[in-house]
């Protein structure tokens, strides 16, 4: 407790437009966990019992009467123990030399998905997918309040070579006080096509997808879950709802169980398909202030961690995937789960 | 020999101008590497005596008299035995319903460094490091003559968790149709700096670089090594000459020497510093076209892979380091090599 913290900066490229987290206080943190072995229930922070080994809880869905920050929960939203960015202090924009940087402001949560420990995807249960989706909703909603808060990044990483640090069933969510590289390009890539063809650009993507069904992986009446035209990655997918909609915060209660539905199908079909791969989601929506824009359309990016990225990908942003996601598709629908 | 190969392609996303290959003949490639236990010097396919092996040689540094294909080199070229691009047929931009397709035109060449099978950073000597400039040198005016050709991308894979397949010290090339998005947002970038002020951003770097000395790693006359002021990843590493030239190709003879011996110092330390981490190196370098633009100023970008990309980092182009640069260049400026 009484070790000193340097705090974060956050720092921008002079060439791209790139912002970068610098946060010398996770660096123990990594060490710490590539020393230690995974924790078991008895001795896993986010089991049920074990409340008092995280930072108390922001929100949770439990039991009526049932106490805060004991068991009872079906599932808890805390601060991450090791924030990348601190909800404390005034954002504050200085040059350094030639370079322009910020404070570390912002929010680091950890969404706590399930009391069960089981990691695996088959454990996940569509209401449990559905609780996990409407926490989502109801802390972008709530960080909306927080004025120096510009957008909000919800994410899953599973198994350790996705980023995990811990094996019980857990997102997280980070809250900038900038617009990220990637949120900005999408935004900007959409709003083009936009003014060039007055459609949603992912809409047309969702026709030309249903249209030719080549894609697809899983579907209902709210949403669709298919494996995107230039995918970066083998089985990378995409999940989207049928009802444009640019900001997911706006997402109505019947819509959550639909989307809730694709999504667990398209994460067990790709989990059958590959073995279990360790794997990221993303959900990628619009930034507080474009909420309602008609060229956005909030979805989420689903990629396994099954081949290494190299030089040539990380220095071109131009990638190499070696199943065409036709291929991948098919092998996803014809899977039995 | 007789096995149906599928050709590749290039499509582009209909969002981002982002391109990707899918070459789904790699993925037996994968597949054969993962099962394969790494060859000794003699199986390996890039050690003399072995030049069967390989496709035939584009071009060598060798003793006078040697012939090729057989021993005698310094350093080899050779295709790439399983390309994500090929150079055979014309360049042919096609919709694909709505999206955007080209076919895999383009090079995909190997660099063998040396004859020598150490794959050790310890093992490269300056000479060797020269001649390999050298070659990406040569390679890239030859390939210029290829009028389809956009620009070449020159990158190495150091390790498995970087990417390579081979032990042997090698490099690779692609020289592709298209631009791809990071190359043409860094020269973007670098012509909103340079309309601003009228300099080139990267001799502004070097300048405050040199006059902070904070992020310094390895200098002499002719060229700087340095961590970047926004890194994404702990001990990131950036290799630029002191001349302004935007594109590579143009480099003078005796920069070459200059050049090879501060890239091989900063990997030197760095491999030091982290016990002989993998890592990738990529040279960055003005397209085809815009090689005397005053805005733009090729270098290398050198990562080790220490650390998972994470869901977040994927979705956002918004990395989290917990390494300060100044700390990891202090680091390796003062590890004993």
């Amino acid at each position: 407790m009484a070790a000193q913290v340097q705090a974060s900066e956050i720092r921008k490229d002079p060439v791209l437009e790139r912002w970068v987290i610098i946060a010398p206080h996770r660096g123990r943190r990594l060490k710490f966990v590539q020393e230690e072995p995974q924790a078991g229930p008895a001795t896993c922070p986010f089991c049920p019992g074990n409340e008092g080994m995280t930072p108390p809880e922001i929100m949770a869905y439990r039991e009526p009467g049932t106490k805060p920050n004991t068991a009872g929960w079906r599932l808890r939203v805390v601060h991450n123990k090791f924030p990348a960015l601190q909800i404390e202090g005034d954002l504050d924009r200085t040059p350094e030399g030639m370079y322009d940087l910020m404070n570390g402001i912002g929010a680091h949560e950890v969404i706590i998905e399930s009391p069960n420990h089981d990691p695996s995807v088959e454990a996940i249960t569509v209401e449990r997918m559905d609780d996990t989706l409407r926490a989502y909703r109801d802390r972008v909603l709530d960080l909306e309040r927080d004025r120096r808060m510009r957008c909000v990044l919800v994410f899953k990483n599973h198994g350790a070579r996705a980023g995990a640090s811990l094996l019980h069933p857990h997102s997280q969510l980070i809250a900038t006080p900038i617009v990220p590289k990637r949120v900005a390009e999408e935004l900007e890539g959409a709003e083009r096509h936009y003014r060039f063809k007055e459609r949603c650009v992912f809409c047309d993507v969702l026709r030309e997808e249903l249209r030719t069904r080549e894609r697809m992986v899983a579907e209902n009446d709210l949403a669709v879950g298919f494996a995107p035209y230039a995918a970066r990655f083998p089985f990378e997918a995409c999940v989207m709802p049928k009802q444009h909609r640019a900001a997911f915060e706006r997402i109505e209660d019947h819509e959550i169980r639909g989307v809730a539905e694709v999504l667990l199908e398209v994460l067990r079909r790709m989990s059958k398909s590959l073995d279990s791969p360790p794997y990221n989601y993303m959900l990628h929506s619009a930034p507080y202030g474009s909420s309602d824009v008609p060229h956005y359309h909030w979805h989420f990016e689903i990629v396994p961690r099954i081949t290494e990225v190299q030089g040539f990908e990380w220095g071109t942003g131009f990638f190499i995937n070696p199943t065409s996601p036709e291929e991948a598709a098919r092998y996803m629908r014809e899977v039995a789960i």
